[in-house]
């Protein structure tokens, strides 16, 4: 048993859930109607209790050891093993999936937070059922009901693994040219059935020894579908067959040919894997012919918040071991008080900084995961047809900020940590260095940040003709200019009014750089907008939080632990706006230049 | 033999070195009046030989073996020794020293050079002779003609290793706490030798291989001594001791007693070293009583100039990877042309942007750092007094924006080039994240980038009653005033313009904080205005090189290899200047808002 490292406290989270975003409306619904708030705690603190006490202790372990391949199979490391036991014996894999297949039914955004209590105690060995249960989802959406009563149950209960099989070595964010094939299967019997072949990189999960069976979901183009993405059909491929009555039947022929040594969660492997090799590899087709990137972005718009919580649950892991060390850490008088003796670095200003945009960054993530979450809840279970299209329209407008920018700032703000500890932070003692290592892949898999930046201007601005956006931001507007000359936030609410103005112009201007043939100018900004939206939206909610804190200040005593809260929220609020917003304005400036220097350098001056 | 992965091309180098900063002027110098132009391109491109077929074919095996620990012993990476081996027959160990102590006498700006080189093709293996040299030339500096005799050539020759022992377990950044303590010998018949006790952490090149012998320079406090830095002294501590004639007498009682594992330079061994467990430890003061700091930091200054180099060096690989890659890997086609096939990701805009990030990143920290490595040149070779002085003066108030900008921001790089690459980026075979793992130790030692801000704003802004930095950022704005109108460079001469009349304000902010009683706003923020200056700077030379290769455009074929270089210098300065540059106003405006959120927060609240 390994040291535990993870040390959340879930105070923020209850804010958010209980105070920001408001349960009772979730409560209101049908699907939610037998929780309560205690529920919800009890669960939140349950969860916490697993991730500190099984997944956590595990962490380092899964680092060190890693996977180890040989002959075509996977041994995950050791300390991976009690921690899947846990997690399916209690139920904690599909926490919010549905009840009549195993899964405990929870409102989306509390699903959201045990997710980052659980990857954050143990990223690498969370990806396991994650694909499992994302997969499942799959299937229970799409599949026949004898392909749902075959998988879906066992896949949300720790009884088969799943993968999600899309990247090729020639495919990567490039999916439409995959190669991997289908052809009918006569001897089957069943016109479902078809043999597949092809070869399959950078697959998550895609061999191990958590479960005896995986089930694979693969795209593969029928033979004959057209060129492109529109080709593409999603296969059921279990690596051993299933029987119709559930047992099992012959290995499937396919086989994992190697994994990858990777940067972070090396615990979590990576494999290629190769169907059909032999002839013998059987699918069974998902729903229609030639629909299979629609389906699979289902999942995938799942798998982009849960990636976007995978650099929020780091950089929180980084903010928790940090204030820890630097409250701990003695070390030089303030360069502001030289006289004095040595104090806690905490004191230090500069780490004071780092640690404020860890608290700040972290929160203010938090707000927006939770945010589009909650959003997501809306959207599923609401009554009014009206209020439910209006979420899910905002929840996919937001959900390319969820997994960018959380990706791209988590991993920044791991750096923070590593500089607040110093030479410690190098090395592997504590953790830090790990969740920076660990952080990094969440900008690359599931869609890079460009893909992201790319979905969000070329398809979620058009939204309703660009209404979800404009009613978006004119909201963003109103509520900076009603507290404008609020006599805490003043200054906070007229830099998050410059931002706002500053990218709606964004946008603006886009749309002339479209109009005008010049959508080069919009592909070289694409990432900066996303982050200039994301930082806005986030600017939004923390100064709702803000707000919020500051009236709950006056019904506690300032010095209990809920009035320090409040009193930090207030700070962060501030800080938030008057030291990480203030990038909005960078990235306009370079915008405003209009440069293309990037694309009118010669090829080979690089 | 590993593979090489060191791929540096030259041309930017000589760039700078031959036409942007003027060579001329050193080798009218008497000490480089032996050297012409030739010999040093001659010399950079044998350095680069030993750097492709020597270094860099054992950097990854430094990273995947790491050092291993056994009873106080530690072997390095196997393929180290060879590395060793070349650069010790060859004189490539002590570039820029004295030819009288076997050195080679070159300018401190091709030595500067050389470093990139080296420590691109491998950082971790670089740092064992490059703590030999730097010890060796403080002693060739402050020691007797009797230390010098004895340590001096051996260590700048590969016969004896070196190390600087700063660092204890309860003293870090905070050096004046150190516990190590030196006491009279009177037994050894000689006052300049006392006994050594005391525990010294995070030690590079602590113990190794590689020579029979190695010489620690050791900071401790002579027993009634004054506390803090004042006190401290410096003592040459052979691991085994050195008899007057050269002879190797008894072992020193020094023993390693553990050895780090780190998030990178997995092959430069980090050492815990007990000095005089037995009582039998002795040392040689080296200069007079309580003068160690001072002298320390004459290295000191030359390791953080190294430091800088090699987080730029670190980006530099990490553009060589991702612009050879990008030319190679065919993937989707262009956001701006759906219809058309599939292209080379080079030709991906959002592709593009990181690449000039990398590319302007790289050469405009080259170019800050040649820049100061010239000053370093003048400072000490020319015959005027008032120059040297200049220069000097201009080299000390640089040395910290090198340090700690090339550090933070060659780690920034990296992950453009991991981004890049995508999943093959994550994975070991690119060695683009090693180059991050690499990299991120240089923020951390030889000074933190606070404490690099701090020397900044508290000592070196104030060189000549701030007259040193006001002359410079008045050169800046005339220079800007001067080219306002530029048909190709207008805009950026504009924003140069801004910039750096944002940096001189924050200085006079600065100055009233101090008058005011507020330091805490200038601690808060100055890590911010480095990089504000360290921008402007860059700014500056990044022009200064536009204009130049602007000129030298109508001397060659715009299609010629030097052509398009001079094409790409032209872009890549428009490109620092409207994208990376802006990043001052982004800071400037977090400054305004003279923001304490930071420490008004309870401590309690984090």
């Amino acid at each position: 048993m390994g040291t535990n490292f993870f040390r959340r406290e879930t105070r923020d989270i209850e804010f958010l859930l209980f105070e920001h975003l408001g349960i009772d409306k979730l409560l209101s619904y049908e699907a939610y109607r037998d929780f309560s708030e205690d529920d919800f705690r009890m669960i939140i603190n349950e969860a916490l209790k697993v991730a500190r006490e099984v997944l956590g202790p595990a962490m380092q372990d899964g680092d060190q050891e890693g996977c180890i391949y040989e002959d075509g199979k996977v041994k995950v490391p050791g300390a991976f093993h009690e921690c899947w036991r846990v997690l399916a014996e209690n139920g904690w894999m599909a926490v919010s999936q549905s009840p009549e297949f195993g899964g405990q039914g929870l409102p989306e955004v509390v699903g959201g937070f045990l997710s980052e209590l659980f990857m954050g105690a143990n990223l690498a060995m969370m990806i396991y059922p994650g694909l499992a249960v994302g997969n499942g989802r799959l299937i229970e959406n799409f599949g026949t009901e004898d392909d749902k009563t075959l998988f879906v149950e066992k896949m949300y209960t720790g009884v088969l693994g799943g993968t999600m099989c899309l990247t090729e070595p020639d495919a990567g964010s490039d999916v439409g040219w995959l190669r991997t094939k289908a052809v009918p299967d006569p001897e089957a019997g069943d016109p479902r059935i078809y043999k597949i072949e092809g070869t399959k990189q950078f697959i998550s999960a895609g061999e191990h020894d958590f479960t005896e069976n995986i089930i694979h979901l693969v795209l593969a183009r029928i033979e004959g579908a057209p060129q492109g993405t529109r080709g593409i059909s999603l296969f059921i491929v279990p690596k051993i067959w299933v029987n119709p009555d559930g047992s099992l039947g012959e290995p499937n022929d396919v086989y994992c040919s190697g994994i990858e040594h990777k940067m972070g969660v090396a615990g979590s492997v990576t494999c290629t894997l190769n169907f059909g090799e032999n002839g013998k590899c059987r699918g069974i087709l998902l729903g229609e012919a030639n629909t299979g990137m629609a389906k699979m972005f289902q999942m995938m718009n799942e798998a982009r918040m849960i990636t976007g919580v995978m650099g929020q649950a780091m950089a929180a892991n980084a903010y928790d071991t940090a204030r820890q060390y630097a409250k701990e850490r003695v070390q030089g008088p303030l360069f502001t008080d030289r006289g004095a003796g040595r104090v806690p670095i905490i004191q230090h200003e500069d780490v004071r900084r780092m640690l404020m945009n860890l608290k700040a960054g972290t929160e203010a993530m938090r707000a927006m995961i939770g945010k589009v979450f909650y959003l997501l809840d809306v959207a599923e279970q609401d009554t009014d047809d009206a209020i439910r299209k209006e979420a899910q329209q905002q929840a996919d407008m937001f959900t390319p900020l969820v997994k960018a920018y959380c990706s791209d700032y988590g991993y920044d703000l791991t750096r923070e940590a590593i500089q607040i500890l110093g030479g410690v932070g190098y090395c592997r003692e504590f953790p830090v260095e790990q969740y920076a290592r660990d952080c990094k892949i969440a900008s690359i898999w599931e869609g890079t940040t460009y893909i992201q930046a790319l979905d969000l201007v070329g398809r979620k601005l058009g939204i309703e003709g660009g209404k979800v956006f404009q009613d978006w931001i004119q909201g963003v507007m109103a509520f900076t200019k009603k507290h404008q000359d609020d006599s805490d936030f003043g200054p906070d609410f007229k830099l998050l009014f410059q931002a706002a103005q500053a990218t709606g112009d964004i946008v603006s201007r886009y749309m002339k750089y479209f109009k005008e043939g010049k959508p080069r100018l919009v592909a070289l900004t694409a990432t900066r907008f996303l982050e200039c939206f994301a930082e806005v939206l986030m600017g939004q909610l923390i100064l709702e939080q803000g707000l919020l804190a500051r009236e709950k200040i006056k019904q506690v005593d300032g010095s209990s632990s809920d009035g320090i809260f409040y009193r930090g929220k207030v700070e962060t609020a501030k800080y938030f706006c008057r030291n990480i917003l203030p990038n909005v304005f960078a990235r306009y400036t370079a915008l405003q230049q209009e440069d293309t220097s990037a694309v009118d350098i010669p090829e080979e001056a690089f």
